[in-house]
């Protein structure tokens, strides 16, 4: 499936050159959805395989706690420095083993719970992509392999929103976690840090939009109350990632968006890991 | 699983009558948590079965999507009123077709969205408890059981926050809504319209609790961003609902919660099915 979507996006950079690339497109948005197909072979998790969506309804973020039920090994995806109370009561609670904490980016709208949850949880360590140019424990590149207990879950990079945005999947349960480059009908900003819009769209077609229909996307933030999409959601109706690379980054250049309210706090304390205090 | 953990409740209520019980709930409550045996055998969804969980950020309220992905036939369960927008895309999205939109009880905080929803997409019809005493297309009680496609839910009787709150189980994928009967590590309240605490207890012990202890509870309402919890999870660690029932009434009487903002207009609107008009 993922071969074929890279043909099928190759195939549409040939059309581009010929000037036919809006028709591709249009044809691929405006089709009937066809989730029939898709729907009826969605991909239950393993029996063994512990997920919890958390949210911070502040800055919208969603936290994702991962664990192997087996091992008790687990992995928290980015936690909210004002959440990790919570976060920290829910490990404990289900007498877990806290093996990561780890982001997705470099956050510029909230602080990252890591440095005060390696605080308060014994063993764990901090993760970021290197390219993120934050400090951590653990450093991972495109391609590596993040694993807890029998699982694991692939690091893709997915540039574009910050040049050290990753994805991280989980390829035998069907579910990948996109961060801020693909969104529930959106995508990221691409008007600050190292932002830039082609670079976003292509790091979505080629990576997370190449993997296959039925896997679940769990994004960073969504701030309509929705939790999950699929791939086959977001290549359909997508408004934003659905349009041509020239009209998408005509859009994201024009959004007007106001100047993230806590950026300037958030980036230096996120660079080093969050803040490790709590006052 | 079931009827074991009812002759324990009935053998409970033996010891309540010699005065045991504070004892028997203690050992329960403090006993480790043995979550290995249960996160081991979580119940993964049939791969025909579609789950949606989306939030109201205003009201913290969840509301839910179920579907069959084969015939198309979904639910709605907990619409709120300024969502329906919202919850009409994501059925029309997935080309589902709506049967039923339904309430676990007659909500006193939030408007539902049912009556709006009926109006918006053709065909679905509206569905609360008899006990609710509510306006609805459909009425159902105690052991009947709520068909979409080849899926079904159990309605089980979970009076105490209301006379007409229900539970809705689906056996067959380890879950169940509670409605505001069973909140994570918390309860609905019971201060008012017909809210008694000792008889919330019986419903949760009785109707809930019996249930296997992997299944997954998901509640009307949480307001820390948790979204799931299960049967085991509270048994366990819920701070009221593992109090003997003296207790847990003392607790309940003593919350000294404010009076609801959106009561007066909530009640009447949601007797009769919600608001039907957007204006």
């Amino acid at each position: 499936m993922a071969s074929a979507t890279l043909c099928y996006l190759s195939k549409l950079g040939s059309l581009m050159s010929r000037g036919q690339r809006i028709n591709t497109y249009q044809r691929w948005k405006l089709s009937p959805f066809p989730l029939s197909s898709n729907m009826s072979s969605l991909i239950p998790f393993s029996s063994d395989f512990l997920f919890r969506q958390m949210f911070d309804p502040t800055s919208c973020t969603y936290t994702y706690l991962l664990a192997d039920t087996e091992s008790k090994e687990a992995i928290l995806i980015d936690p909210v420095l004002e959440q990790v109370d919570r976060d920290a009561s829910v490990v404990r609670d289900l007498n877990l083993s806290l093996k990561f904490v780890m982001n997705t980016h470099m956050h510029a709208d909230h602080i990252t719970g890591t440095g005060l949850l390696k605080k308060k949880i014994d063993g764990c360590k901090s993760l970021i992509s290197e390219a993120s140019g934050a400090q951590a424990d653990i450093h991972v590149n495109p391609g590596e392999k993040i694993e807890f207990g029998r699982h694991q879950l692939e690091v893709r990079p997915t540039p574009g929103h910050t040049s050290g945005c990753v994805t991280y999947v989980c390829h035998e349960q069907g579910i990948a976690f996109t961060g801020d480059a693909v969104l529930i009908r959106g995508c990221g900003r691409t008007d600050f840090q190292e932002g830039d819009p082609a670079t976003l769209y292509d790091s979505v077609h080629k990576q997370i939009f190449s993997l296959p229909e039925n896997f679940k996307l769990y994004p960073a933030h969504d701030y309509k109350g929705l939790m999950v999409t699929t791939v086959k959601e977001e290549k359909t109706l997508n408004p934003r990632l659905t349009k041509p690379l020239e009209q998408f980054v005509e859009i994201m250049n024009n959004l007007n968006l106001p100047y993230p309210k806590k950026i300037d706090m958030a980036l230096p304390a996120n660079r080093m890991c969050g803040i490790q205090d709590e006052n």
